[in-house]
């Protein structure tokens, strides 16, 4: 088997060694905003996110780069590219590194979503394929989402849709003018669960909370000033529950927990804002036993989202 | 009333004007960590990490710094300080920034902590002022104890405090080689919980969980290879509640939701090893209901303090 056979198995290639190739420079320049929605592909750094990338959404990879420790370290991602027909290649750790300081050893690059692209076009971050998203997400019925409205730090907005897929949602929304998904900090924070279940981006909030609740969803915001507690939403399912007799128990008909349910979450630093609330069947606060004032989004998501996939079961 | 009175109101002196001042360098020398113990005190920054030292810890404060315009805006510290006799000074925005780029307009210098300063004199982050901290703890009969074993991020470490004050923890315990509590991420993450319950540190991980098994309560490590699921931990813990006999219907006697608890949480990226899980006396998994593998250390941590406090009401 020839070292240099384009076609070959990528181990049995010489690794790229030249970290100042158009290559890595072009890998590189995806780690900005400007440069993503110039090539309309975006990188995905860091062995977790490249194999749940690999094996979960394979068409969108244009491109594997791996360094020969990491492939052999992680041989389950070689055999699932090269299973998947993906091009990988293989590069020297100057040459990843110099791709991106958080590769790992391990990066591929994909193609932005058909809405980020759209949007890349437009230089308008709303258009109508968010819209088409969430409408197909929709007609698969599902029983909890999590939307973001507003959201900047990608970090939580990560750790977000992490914990969205853990709980069992369906689907996320990050609507509003939230960080882009393909930004690499929210890839990374989302430990490969962007490729677990649907995140739509590019809607409005308001038109999310519009098209949730035509699809019979519940909406509750989450928020600290919420004047039902999430401890009472749950007696009650669990009371209720118990009885079997569905709706009984429940303090409040707009937030029966164990109803098709959208969890609205706001803004890091500034929580929601009015208007959003009151888009909102009923405002539900987590309860705060001790003297914190509050809870930051992601340990709120999880308090809320457990409590729902609870009341699912 | 003079401008240069050394001991009027802080509002009616001059503000700081040089950055380059000695006072100014030295409070921006406390950033590292050589710096904090060659001082043996750590900066507090921001108006919200600020305001509750300055409200829960007043005594281990040597200075306060404010902006003009944050004297106007956050009137509150400005006041609580001067009521508590302390130190406060006005610099202008410059001095502020190159105090600390994260001083948003305001920090406080304190003490370091006993054990701290003790650990920076014997260069051993292991004292036996962490294992007498340890014992005013249980002293007073906590319920509901958090600890982080070898837990090196700043920002995970400070989440996982917060969360436990919300969730109405008695104490946190960051154990072994952990992040120092007083790393101003750390500060900074816990928005001001770090002075609203104990939190103690410079104790080996297997002291703390002998300490906490002395004191009657059950530890319970937080992992993803547990044999037991919370939803069946909080499901006994409710049928045992409801039919009001203690101890009836918990699937297993080591892990009974409603009695006094301290959860064992492992590092952000691997976990808790098997000799630290091994000390514990169940260990225990949150349900993963998507394709996640995993949570991460700070909503995990939401989950499973806020699973202890429901079944604790």
């Amino acid at each position: 088997m020839s070292r240099s056979a384009p076609d070959g198995p990528a181990a049995a290639r010489s690794p790229m060694t030249n970290p100042h190739a158009d290559r890595v420079r072009a890998v590189r320049a995806l780690g900005t905003r400007s440069g993503r929605r110039r090539a309309g592909r975006y990188p995905v750094e860091g062995p977790q996110a490249v194999r749940e990338l690999v094996r979960w959404a394979p068409r969108t990879i244009r491109d594997v780069y791996l360094t020969p420790e990491a492939a052999g370290r992680y041989a389950e991602i070689l055999a699932d590219a090269e299973a998947a027909g993906l091009r990988v290649h293989l590069g020297d750790a100057a040459v990843l590194e110099a791709m991106s300081p958080d590769a790992q050893g391990v990066l591929a690059v994909a193609d932005l979503p058909e809405a980020a692209r759209e949007a890349a076009r437009d230089e308008v971050p709303v258009g109508p394929l968010g819209a088409a998203a969430l409408d197909a997400v929709l007609a698969a019925r599902p029983r909890l989402v999590a939307v973001l409205a507003q959201v900047r730090d990608p970090g939580n907005a990560g750790t977000v849709i992490r914990v969205a897929d853990a709980a069992g949602a369906d689907a996320v929304v990050v609507a509003g003018d939230s960080v882009e998904t393909t930004n690499p900090k929210v890839v990374r924070s989302t430990a490969g669960s962007l490729y677990h279940l649907p995140v739509v981006s590019g809607v409005p909030v308001a038109d999310a909370v519009a098209a949730l609740r035509r699809a019979g969803l519940a909406v509750l915001a989450a928020d600290g000033t919420g004047d039902l507690d999430l401890d009472d939403l749950q007696d009650a399912a669990a009371v209720a529950g118990a009885a079997g007799a569905p709706g009984a128990g429940a303090p409040d008909a707009r937030a029966d927990l164990r109803a098709p349910t959208a969890w609205l979450f706001g803004n890091e630093a500034w929580g929601l804002p009015p208007e959003d609330r009151d888009r909102a069947d009923a405002v539900v606060r987590v309860p705060l036993r001790g003297r914190a004032e509050s809870l930051n989004l992601g340990t709120a998501a999880a308090v809320c989202l457990y409590a729902s996939s609870r009341a699912h079961r």
